[in-house]
């Protein structure tokens, strides 16, 4: 490993992914967290990367604790809202210092799949029955905790939930994601502001959907998150839809559009059940859609417009979502087999637009951007044989070797580095939770 | 590790799928290659096993040359039949020493995947330009030896092919999948009956679909086939649909029908654009269906009506096809998952019906089954903290840890036992084919 000035190694990577598309023997420096020089065609020395390296994976939805409900397939979940039920069990368990330690579990499996970054629909606020903790935001924090532990750079989205459903109470169990109104909400969140370091901690604000927040508390959310990340959940279920054109006489989506929560800050999640009208409100507002693919096939929710929003000028993401699978080659892939079973063509798109999805912006490792890296074996089973440019379709979190996050390694050989067994502590945590939600 | 008067060793299973579902600290016994003894609740004694172990995973439908094809998105196959002319390219280089090389590392990847046996519809018979090969079936030995060194057992349906589409003549590539008419075929084939042992390797056949073999040669097969495996691919892509009521006046479905093709020993693979009527046909003739969902996704062929086919009595298998994926449980998950994104419902099928589908008849270990056991570790990122029962929900195959095949092991701990690297095997197989595809 050759020092440089800032102690970063300069790594050699047998396939880099650059913005023009994978290059070979790729030579790349890194100072102050950020990549200062890319080389391709350059004389193996420095840290030795095998495989393709791309940029790190960006996780653009995730609910951490959904994680326990994986592999469970014995209940009565037969749909989206039984499935629902079962979460909610799960939820009304966790306490600051439980969540804490699912999350850094979790965390850190994203981390070993390649995810650098990830973006929090937090919404599980206060203790039971809705009582908030001694610091309101303890929740909060301890994500950060999490996010930090595992090395992973966190968006946390502080969730805005204030019903039940449209014109309805909040469940006992809701009592626990809820503030009183939406000012209650802002005056809450605002001494949080203080984690947001302009780096790995970003702090946003999220509606929880046009079910949980009422249209004339609308612009208050939208308002306190101006200028910086805003998701909501859209029209992930028909049903919701159904609720809101009976109560608003409008799609979800012209709700928001009415109350001044889209916009190029907004990030609309799933966005599977549109008009064209839908589609064209959110292209003129530079909204975003993050689609989840594993999770819409795992909570039936159905096949969204991915391609009708790409071509209405749409920017895409990704994001795990329920944590069904935490891997971002298949819900990348997810979002491309998706289409090919909707429309019966293939390569809707293209690898490199597979790639942006995937990872942010960023269509490739360039200089200047931050040094989010994760290398994947070519050489296993599943990558034997294939292009590098194929990586998204034929790799699987299993054959994510290294990962560094802003310069630092976070994932060595398959290992991370400061995680000990993530698996054994996911089985700990999930298993004691899950005891817990069977008592009387 | 207990020795039996036959040398097979006493495994107890940490969880092991019996019939009834999986059970705890399961003891197994096995003599001459069959399961002769079940006892859950056992001490932990003899040959350890941790995680779940069952069945192993029966690939219903293979084409192992394709496994070339994987990760090469970088043509412009953007139909099923651009493809198409990728995967011709590829076939058009293979001869008998450079497929059994390729096959067996492809057998190994199935292997490693949990596959115990595999089906492989074979129709790459002849020399380029349609030349026999001294041997007429060199290919097809090439095939069992493949499997043999694997150590998986096979079904080689040797395939009827004869013509380019209905009506059409046969393209240059294709002449090395064809035979003169169907009694060319049967005549070929007689000399491969010794191949069948009745165990580890079956022999039979297929019709390749109603494109390929004219109506008035399908009763040829069928008579050929007669009480041993007759597949046929069905109704993959509407154009087949379309060409075939223009040529007949009848779908596949009731062509084949007609034909005497459908019965208790066929099964028809994808089915995926079928009219009420051919459901009824298959359901009434007793004819099973293969569904290969990864393949079908990735070739943009459509969802099939799944769960239409088993409400109606169609038994359901699973096959890897393409070898886009190689892995047992992503087939599984697909078939759900599919059934989920189409109609919007979960778990249209139970766990246990899913292990139904990805391993054949049985639906657990059960005392007189052969001895192909696959087991799967439940303590990694993606596994830690399921349920035993939940495992085809979130392993990988990545997960599998161990497999045997009729009492012999195959794969220990990871390990492939009898193929040196299989993964740097398909590389060098899979480039070099490539590299001669790219020659003028």
């Amino acid at each position: 490993m050759t020092g440089r000035a800032t102690g970063a190694p300069t790594l050699w990577c047998e396939h880099a992914w650059l913005p023009d598309g994978p290059a070979a023997a790729v030579a790349i420096e890194i100072s102050d967290g950020r990549i200062s020089s890319v080389r391709p065609g350059a004389a193996r020395a420095g840290t030795v990367l095998d495989g393709i390296t791309v940029p790190g994976f960006v996780n653009a939805h995730s609910h951490a604790f959904h994680r326990a409900l994986r592999g469970h397939p014995a209940g009565h979940a037969t749909s989206f809202w039984s499935w629902r039920d079962d979460m909610y069990r799960v939820a009304d368990r966790l306490d600051p210092d439980s969540y804490r330690r699912l999350a850094t579990a979790v965390y850190a499996e994203m981390a070993l799949a390649g995810y650098t970054s990830v973006t929090e629909f937090h919404y599980l606020h206060h203790g039971r029955g809705g009582h908030p903790y001694d610091d309101p935001n303890a929740m909060g924090h301890a994500l950060v905790d999490a996010a930090a532990a595992a090395g992973i750079r966190l968006t946390l989205l502080d969730t805005c939930y204030l019903a039940g459903g449209i014109g309805e109470p909040l469940s006992p169990v809701q009592r626990r994601f809820a503030d009183a109104h939406a000012d209650a909400w802002a005056e809450r969140l605002d001494p949080l502001l203080k984690i947001d370091d302009g780096d790995r901690v970003r702090l946003g604000a999220a509606v929880h959907s046009v079910r949980a927040v009422p249209e004339a508390e609308l612009p208050i959310v939208a308002e306190w998150a101006a200028g910086g990340p805003l998701h909501v959940h859209l029209s992930e279920q028909t049903a919701e839809n159904e609720a809101c054109l009976a109560a608003y006489g409008r799609t979800p989506t012209a709700v928001l559009d009415y109350a001044g929560v889209l916009g190029p800050d907004t990030v609309a999640v799933h966005a599977t059940h549109l008009t064209g009208d839908d589609v064209a409100r959110l292209a003129a507002s530079g909204t975003r859609v993050c689609l989840c693919p594993t999770t819409e096939r795992d909570l039936g929710d159905g096949i969204g417009p991915a391609s009708q929003l790409h071509e209405a000028g749409v920017g895409l993401c990704l994001g795990s979502d329920s944590q069904a699978v935490v891997d971002p080659f298949e819900e990348a892939r997810g979002a491309e087999m998706h289409e090919r079973l909707a429309h019966r063509v293939r390569q809707r798109f293209s690898p490199a637009q597979l790639l942006s999805m995937a990872t942010g912006s960023t269509a490739g490792l360039a200089v200047g951007a931050p040094a989010d890296l994760v290398t994947v074996a070519l050489d296993s089973v599943r990558t034997a044989g294939i292009a590098p440019v194929g990586v998204l379709h034929a790799a699987g979190a299993a054959d994510v070797t290294d990962v560094l996050v802003g310069g630092r390694w976070v994932v060595r050989e398959r290992v991370h580095r400061h995680v000990e067994r993530p698996a054994a502590a996911l089985a700990a945590e999930i298993t004691a939770l899950r005891e817990a939600t069977c008592r009387p």
